[in-house]
């Protein structure tokens, strides 16, 4: 990844829209200033940075780049100065849109992107009092916005191709996955796909057909899991293409009357009552007493291992956080610094545990891998050297588990590199809770330089191996691990 | 779980939905007696029973039972005969389904349960010419049925409420979410969801508002991700409820011109063309130039990996999977045979690799811990066991590589336990490709009893302890592996 294309957004609105974004661009190292004179608005949106913290910490095992500052502004103008790109989350109404974009179109730069959140307002309607409204565009996202990667950019009648290239080329940055809408419509394409899901389920509740649990549960059991990798056209499952799949579902799905869409119910008191009820009062939440933010946490998780899910196969949703971890590995810093072992700090997620309530074994040896990647990161092994040169490969490895780890524990890993020569490297892993002195489990491990695509050791080249045996020099400074060497008994 | 609520099925239709019913049967133990005249139709069931057996062996660690038999029929009649449930799969007419489910109710026994896996016909229409129709109803399941764990159950006017919790109990024994539809009705709950969704998607392409492509990355990329855990009454994301949330988006939502879902678009030729021409031809699928049998597989390793993701949260259809896997593990067999090592075969998923094109280092050590899992479970350790008395924890593992494991590659795992005494286990585990001599790892490892609840170590129990002791013995007549007691030195 080359120079991010951004360094300070200002953001216009914190609340579930603008906290989102916030905690998107901090978290990608960008500067933010958020303008929102809403009382509690900081607070919640300093609730939703941590949240969002966590959830990326869960997401990737990269260092993640120094988070951006967050700054907040008394005004628009505050909010506007010296950024790249503006981000409008206001309250879904159009007046008071156009207000805010007009003003900050005014107090920016000619050349600042001026970008909408808005759920379904056209941008040429939004552009009407936007000074150089060639700069205006909608970039609709979805929440929670630092974990869901698209972004529908919806160009005015008065935009430039150039400002929807650059905004395309920021939300790429900070891990998302443009989509250009390709004509000015209300809803855009996600909301106006959802709505219609949303009307059906509406009348569903109304009708008595089904509980809004019946409503989620048909949904989140069945192809809920499929939307996640193929949207409604990828029909596949008998081969046939789609001309077969129309000749053969067009006329039961479209002309029998399965859904009851020409009208939307009536919102009146009593239907509203039976919604509230349903939702709010309803089992699986309830039965577990999950507050709200508890509640959240969960989505986050499960968001998170869906998305780990797809990365592994790197596909939809996956690719795009595939395509970021990229970026993150690229950025990360390359220093080696005194004599002190190495350390490497995670958080232990909640999937990491088995049967018995510990940290699964295999766990343990993925900290230690994690560990010594971050070991050859830090002596200039990247994603060239592995493409010209090689890279070390593990011969041996001996793990000791002296301690427990659980689920939330904050671990460091300490890497002390007990001796090296050209080929081959021995490290000393100490696995333990943040502010525990005593070790949880320690990891011995052997490596060797294999060469690229010859499947063979070799040595390693020029300033990889000389930071490798400067780091070995300095560390026989420090006390040799009483368990280093030690070979399993028994007695 | 106790005994299996059903031994025997009989499947009217092989398509892709009663091929992936005979896949989930099959693969659950379940014998299958399947009726389908048309040409083709086995070799199509074989096939998918074959991808089935693959997404399973990704999708859980732990021993599926012995396969269910799979016996072609030539008649209705010698489909039924001596099964507890029949299941019709037969295409989407009313008249077909009539006559094969009359011609089944005639040949079956009395009580034999009969399910339609009808997408859509409400059961009272098909129940019509049905023998002791109070044991018919529709149970209607989602492609690709051996994965997705929903199934719709709609009664009849006729049908008794014993047979629809027969039927409940059948399905959730092979892994499914049986949801009971409360009032009869055409489309079920799932169908009318996602044809909604359908029709504006097909307007969207209709209207050249968006491209097939574009319509199905609007949903991957985003609300679709959540669609696996969350439906579209969660709300969520501000802690305010449902009231609040109806006040704010129902209005926006519900009253301005968002969906286009009055009318279906005409399915004219040149329509029908265009969503050929982009569903069929279009960009991910021709580039990478999968078959639709590799895009088909590419869509089951997603699936296995978002239900994965879901399963270590525990939530959605993860949990219907953790349930699953909980009956596999109970009923797992649990003897001790001979003076042989312990002998346990994976086959390496794809998502197990790292960067450099191999088996990530801490799958090594996961591959021991399930070869370990399963020596203890043929010890008798199971969950009741755990519960009572304890469990044996790792003190101590040392791994080396010797070779190298790649995706797809039939992993064996030949576990030698070298000695035991009251409290500790003393195991070597060899791991090779299958058919290979040469080993690509081995494992040793310490593992100590600790006793439930107390944190602490202490003896083995009864009948798993004496299993423990004569296994040591008989091992001991086989040769000790080279590298035991090995320990890791840069010499």
């Amino acid at each position: 990844m080359s120079e991010q294309p951004v360094r300070t957004v200002g953001l216009l609105g914190g609340g579930v829209i603008g906290g989102g974004w916030a905690a998107r661009f901090v978290l990608n190292g960008v500067d933010v200033q958020l303008y929102d004179p809403a009382p509690g608005a900081i607070e919640r949106v300093q609730e939703m940075l941590a949240s969002a913290r966590r959830a990326y910490r869960r997401l990737t095992q990269f260092p993640l780049p120094r988070e951006g500052s967050l700054t907040v502004v008394e005004s628009v103008a505050g909010a506007v100065r010296g950024v790249e790109l503006v981000q409008e989350s206001a309250p879904e109404r159009l007046e008071l849109k156009q207000q805010l974009l007009a003003d900050a179109s005014r107090a920016a730069a000619p050349e600042t992107l001026i970008c909408s959140s808005t759920s379904g307002l056209r941008p040429s309607l939004l552009a009407v009092a936007v000074k150089h409204p060639e700069r205006l565009l909608v970039a609709h996202p979805f929440t929670p916005v630092y974990l869901l990667p698209l972004v529908e950019l919806c160009a005015a009648q008065s935009t430039k191709p150039e400002a929807l290239g650059r905004a395309a080329e920021i939300y790429r940055a900070v891990g998302m996955h443009p989509l250009v809408v390709r004509k000015e419509i209300d809803g855009f394409i996600g909301n106006r796909l959802q709505e219609a899901m949303w009307r059906e389920a509406l009348w569903l509740v109304h009708d008595n057909l089904a509980t809004v649990q019946d409503v989620d549960d048909a949904i989140r059991y069945s192809f809920g899991v499929r939307r996640a990798i193929i949207g409604p056209f990828r029909v596949g499952g008998d081969g046939a293409g789609m001309r077969q799949f129309m000749a053969k579902w067009g006329p039961v799905t479209l002309k029998q009357p399965w859904t009851k869409l020409t009208e939307v119910p009536e919102l009146t008191e009593a239907f509203l009552d039976k919604l509230a009820e349903q939702t709010d009062e309803r089992g699986d939440a309830r039965a577990e007493n999950l507050s709200s933010s508890e509640l959240e946490r969960k989505r986050d998780d499960c968001l998170v291992a869906v998305l780990q899910g797809l990365r592994a196969q790197g596909y939809g949703a996956g690719e795009t956080v595939a395509r970021w971890e990229k970026g993150l590995r690229d950025r990360a810093p390359k220093l080696v610094d005194g004599c002190r072992p190495l350390l490497m700090t995670r958080q232990i997620p909640s999937d990491w545990i088995d049967y018995n309530g510990h940290l699964t074994e295999s766990r343990y040896l993925q900290l230690c891998g994690i560990a010594t990647d971050n070991l050859l990161s830090c002596v200039g092994i990247d994603s060239e050297y592995r493409s010209k040169f090689g890279s070390y490969f593990t011969l041996e490895t001996h793990l000791s588990h002296l301690g427990e780890l659980h689920a939330g524990d904050h671990v460091e890993v300490l890497t002390h590199v007990l001796g090296a020569d050209d080929k081959r490297l021995h490290v000393f892993h100490v696995l333990r809770r943040e502010c525990d002195e005593k070790p949880a489990a320690t990891g011995e491990q052997m490596l060797i330089h294999v060469k690229t695509g010859s499947g063979r050791s070799g040595p390693a080249q020029g300033s990889v191996s000389e930071r490798i045996l400067e780091l070995a020099h300095r560390h026989a400074e420090l006390p040799r691990p009483e368990r280093a060497g030690a070979s399993i008994r028994l007695r």
